[in-house]
């Protein structure tokens, strides 16, 4: 393989490690479900054990390991290579993460926000590729961001910049988890999806969803929604509608403040893309000032699930990998 | 004097300029209404011509002028030195202002965005002094803003970026000059003040208001809302405390973006400060994230007037003026 990187995707969940090679194609890769369950030093512990065995099965004796980089849910001390606060893996808030794992692996380390790698990831390789200036938008279980401008992420005075989930869309909306009300998470996440489902079913309009569901309300999730929206549902399209439109608002305060050039959006909500697209659209073009509106290109993501790998391959590759190959 | 710069606040319907020492300090300035009876280029030769009176009058032989900053209302192409869309100058759009200028006046000519330019003079000797990661907020006429990162302004991909009044802050709320609904400036503004105070009087809520603009409908203005609250009028104070809420909503999504060290806010309609800031404040506490709330600093500008000649004069030290004095 020759010269490679191993990128590792960090969630709140699942782990997924990456060999990517200096142009960005994701070589070999795997994924595990993180082990909560010890807690504390013993979630790094198994991560590292983790990725001392994948590096030792996938990279062979020829091949150079330039560099690994780590995407991690939270907000993290770019400087200090500490992880502020992780609302997903809270034992590991303050934790000095990069100088930890950079002693045991014996490689240099470089990390970033998983938003952030995203966005990097579709920088490299994706539907950013070209564009220096751009936002990158996950809609996943959470409303995540990564914005870049001149080629460098906009990490903020303390690394807690970016967070375009708990932008205020709606004033008088819905509590957030953030403790907010109205933010864009409540209405552009899966988790946000799910809540709107509830609210039609509790009305008593939810009959289709809930069938997808298995007659089950508890397994409601926003997959069944997207499907019960695809077979026709008004209940399911309504809420893809919501859901588009406060997307919508979302980007016009992103293209106001920012002018990117591109708004990239993943995640696995965006998998719903034709649900709502149209609705954000629409909001952008009637609500974006003349000039910006007719320029800015709002596309769907395009590496998928290694996104978050192949930005922390990105990150690692620029600090520690010399020119770009 | 010794080496000096010359710093132009280039308004919709003023100018200001001023002769400014390398360390922030304004030593002489003059303002007049800009003339726009004449359209076109006109409107150019007119400036040109009084800041060659001013700058001949006021600097002396053995001065040395290091350069001229301009900052002009609407949105610059920047490596063009060229007007993209000014919303009170239009005739002026799509000029290149710098290079005209620069020739005549035989002196280095920078431009900036004038709520950019007030930004910077903030930063340069004003409330954010020290800080190299803050907001600029300017509520004037409109709503404008400059937003510093490490030290430089946000300038976007095509010189649109930190439209800070164009947020949409209240999806449902009035219709917006931009062509956008429920934007930062239909309630953060002295046009906006204004707007609410005629609706109150519409609905008969408005006497102490009317009676302090001498009894003409036609003659309230935000001043006058702001006089009637400080004298205890309830539908003034409510007026203002709606504003203050809109506002934090604005500052909501700034804190959430961008992370800024600090938020300074000026222009006229901060003047009414106290009626405003304790209703944003509150919302800034209670939307916040926690770890951010605590953080940032929202603070009243200190340049007053000056900020923008002040700004100006910065732009041109930082890019004709070699080191900083």
């Amino acid at each position: 393989m020759g010269r490679v990187l191993v990128g590792v995707d960090l969630g709140g969940t699942n782990v997924r490690i990456g060999i990517v090679s200096p142009k960005g194609r994701v070589l070999k890769k795997e994924e595990y479900p993180l082990d909560l369950s010890q807690g504390g030093l013993k979630i790094v512990e198994g991560l590292i054990s983790n990725l001392e065995n994948f590096v030792q099965k996938k990279i062979g004796k020829n091949d150079q390991l330039l560099g690994i980089g780590m995407g991690i849910a939270g907000a993290m001390d770019m400087k200090k290579g500490r992880i502020i606060n992780s609302p997903n893996i809270p034992d590991l808030n303050g934790f000095g993460i990069r100088e930890f794992i950079q002693k045991r692996m014996q490689s240099p380390i470089a990390i970033e926000n998983d938003a952030n790698a995203f966005a990097l990831g579709e920088g490299w390789v994706g539907a950013a590729k070209g564009s220096s200036y751009y936002c990158g938008i996950t809609l996943g279980t959470g409303v995540g961001g990564g914005i870049v401008i001149n080629g460098e992420i906009l990490h903020g005075s303390g690394g807690k910049a970016s967070e375009v989930g708990h932008m205020a869309v709606d004033p008088e909306g819905p509590l957030c988890g953030c403790g907010g009300r109205g933010c864009l998470e409540v209405y552009a996440s899966a988790t946000g999806i799910k809540r709107m489902a509830m609210e039609a079913i509790e009305k008593g309009e939810g009959a289709e969803i809930v069938k997808r569901a298995g007659g089950k309300v508890g397994e409601v999730t926003a997959e069944k929604v997207f499907e019960a929206a695809q077979s026709g549902d008004k209940t399911a399209q309504k809420i893809f509608h919501k859901m588009g439109r406060f997307l919508g608002l979302g980007m016009v305060n992103l293209i106001h403040l920012f002018d990117p050039e591109k708004i990239v959006i993943g995640g696995k909500a965006s998998r719903a893309w034709d649900s709502f697209i149209k609705t954000t659209m629409e909001v952008v073009m009637e609500r974006v000032m003349e000039g910006s509106r007719e320029k800015v290109e709002i596309v769907q993501a395009k590496c998928g699930d290694d996104a978050g790998v192949l930005g922390a391959a990105f990150v690692a590759l620029k600090k520690h990998g010399g020119h770009r190959a």
